[in-house]
């Protein structure tokens, strides 16, 4: 596949560490939230490779937050989500879709509850802002709404443990998954959470105090020698081994929360107040007639830029897939789905065409492992 | 300066055009509204000779539409403009500012009435439709609000006339600037408007038949031989050099449209209801404190990644630039920069650091030519 280059604007928002991560050999950026996010450093399978063994130092701040605060905050912030937030607590991050009054997927960002009235949507790539000032306006909520200056540093890899904990001692490795502090470095504190787009553990520094975030930034490399560390980028073999998914690539707003397999974060049961809750309760009624489904595929190499259909033994369509990646573990292709009703089923086989060529492949539950 | 590589993805939409340009020679790509965006074919420099002399078709699918119809759909679409639609004609395309509750700029499309119940806002690069969403649930409007299929190809340049004229007709030569009407080609009917992001004179074609489209594109290059026709995109050099405003370029969120000079399109002495009417009559009659302005620099090379500090003689920051680039007419950088009220007149000097080194500059009216 050929190779074109970005090209850079003030649009294109540059991070406080791309100066840095361009010095360490970043080769390739995609453009998130209106941000650079920086896509690779040399082979992404060796990149897939050392993840899993050591630690990376990612820049993530194109992660953007969208702080909500005052008296209807959490009002708003519940209206946004059908995950029910009547018993979030402070300190705490929420996976939570965020869909409009059909039902449709806008996000599936992490909402930190950071107090009552206070919250940050730590978005994936649409502009959830502008969804919250609307809404606000609409509904005259007594709220504030701002992306304030949050540029994300992610520690990720099974040896993230040991490199924060030179840091900012014990204590940071005894937070539960999905907790958030504050922490202490160079003067000024930083929100860290544990969390992160991999499943090779770790946590995100929310760094709110630039200059500090750079020192911590360059102190990682100065301690993280002797464990290996690297500079790295969330990886596409990784995340799709893991199903972590991709807004604008396994889903969208076409796609509804029921379809995306995120069940456990839509609850119809409770008397919250969110939008498209009628309509998840009609679809549930009915039942959705398709399924985002893991696939395996026999070939080791693709690269996927739109969807590409997926076909039964007669040439019908019977789904099309999003996202794929050779996938060392598997020796093949692996890949996320959308399958139409009935061939969601872990036994489907199905062809389907890459640059021309036929191949087979089979669905699969998600994780693949 | 080093290139990257843009990593492509589902979420990093391609065009219907996009195989077409890439065997075409682009070079290089930014993203705009989650699409691909056509940013290079071979030297800029070049392409701005051949786009003010000739002929050159864009692929600007990028420039997604939002369409907004139903029953309080002007009411809606007003509601989000401080200029006034009140005596807006079906037919015309309109230039509005869209702007939030706190007069911030949140896009600047083009409105196009499709009908009195039906309008495409064809937008600039963020997420409108969750804006326009967001208030028609909080305001429970009678609207639907969905991004229709169109794939906007722009045919650019003093040539451009002449070739429209070869497919559509006398009639197509004879349409007003920012007037659209239905024209047929290959048997579908395409809605094209006399527009474009050049001031070279040009057409969009607002292509909702994607096959009929792709013919037009490559009858486009079957006829245009004689008028020395060539791919091309929207550029730098010539839509600085014509005052283009680029919006999270030249102006953003934490900007009004008072301070980017867009005064005739904010009409604060009507009955019209709009968001920021109060706080734009208020910043009115306070007087702004700071302005979009032109700037000359005595050097022949800029690549902006970020705003630069614009300093006065005694290194007070007096504006930061946001977009420039080497003009051929005047043969040396020009740019666009919010200037600091009182530097924003046309003969304030400053200086300005470029890669380490120091340059004079001058501030000058907008459009330069």
């Amino acid at each position: 596949m050929k190779n074109y280059f970005v090209a850079k604007s003030r649009r294109i928002r540059s991070t406080p560490y791309t100066s840095r991560i361009e010095k360490q050999g970043a080769s390739a950026y995609t453009v998130y939230n209106h941000m650079l996010l920086p896509a690779a450093f040399g082979s992404l399978e060796d990149s897939y490779h050392h993840l899993k063994k050591h630690v990376q130092i990612w820049d993530v701040a194109a992660e953007r937050q969208v702080e909500i605060s005052g008296k209807d905050s959490a009002k708003l912030v519940q209206l946004m989500t059908c995950r029910d937030l009547s018993k979030s607590k402070i300190g705490r991050c929420y996976y939570c879709p965020i869909i409009d009054d059909k039902a449709g997927l806008i996000n599936d960002p992490v909402i930190l509850k950071l107090d009552n009235q206070r919250w940050w949507i730590s978005i994936a790539d649409s502009d959830v802002i502008l969804f919250a000032k609307g809404l606000a306006i609409g509904n005259k909520f007594d709220v504030k709404i701002f992306e304030p200056n949050v540029d994300i540093l992610a520690v990720q890899g099974p040896k993230s443990f040991q490199l924060m904990e030179k840091i900012f001692g014990r204590k940071i490795v005894e937070m539960k998954f999905f907790g958030f502090d504050y922490f202490e470095f160079g003067g000024a504190k930083h929100l860290i959470a544990k969390s992160g787009w991999s499943k090779q553990g770790g946590y995100e520094i929310y760094v709110e105090h630039t200059e500090s975030g750079l020192a911590l930034y360059d102190k990682f490399f100065e301690l993280g020698n002797e464990l290996n560390v690297k500079p790295g980028c969330p990886n596409l073999i990784e995340r799709i081994e893991s199903a972590l998914l991709s807004y604008g690539n396994d889903m969208d707003n076409n796609d509804n929360p029921l379809e995306c397999g995120l069940d456990k974060y839509v609850n119809l049961d409770t008397d919250i107040n969110f939008l498209g809750k009628e309509k998840l309760k009609e679809i549930k009624k009915k039942g959705v007639t398709r399924k985002l489904m893991g696939v395996k595929i026999e070939t080791k190499e693709i690269n996927i830029t739109k969807s590409i259909k997926i076909l039964d033994e007669k040439n019908n369509e019977i789904g099309e897939l999003r996202s794929g990646a050779y996938s060392p573990h598997f020796d093949k292709v692996i890949g996320i789905a959308m399958l139409h009703k009935p061939y969601w089923n872990n036994s489907q086989t199905f062809k389907i065409e890459l640059n021309g060529k036929r191949f087979d492949g089979k669905v699969c539950d998600l994780p693949f492992i």
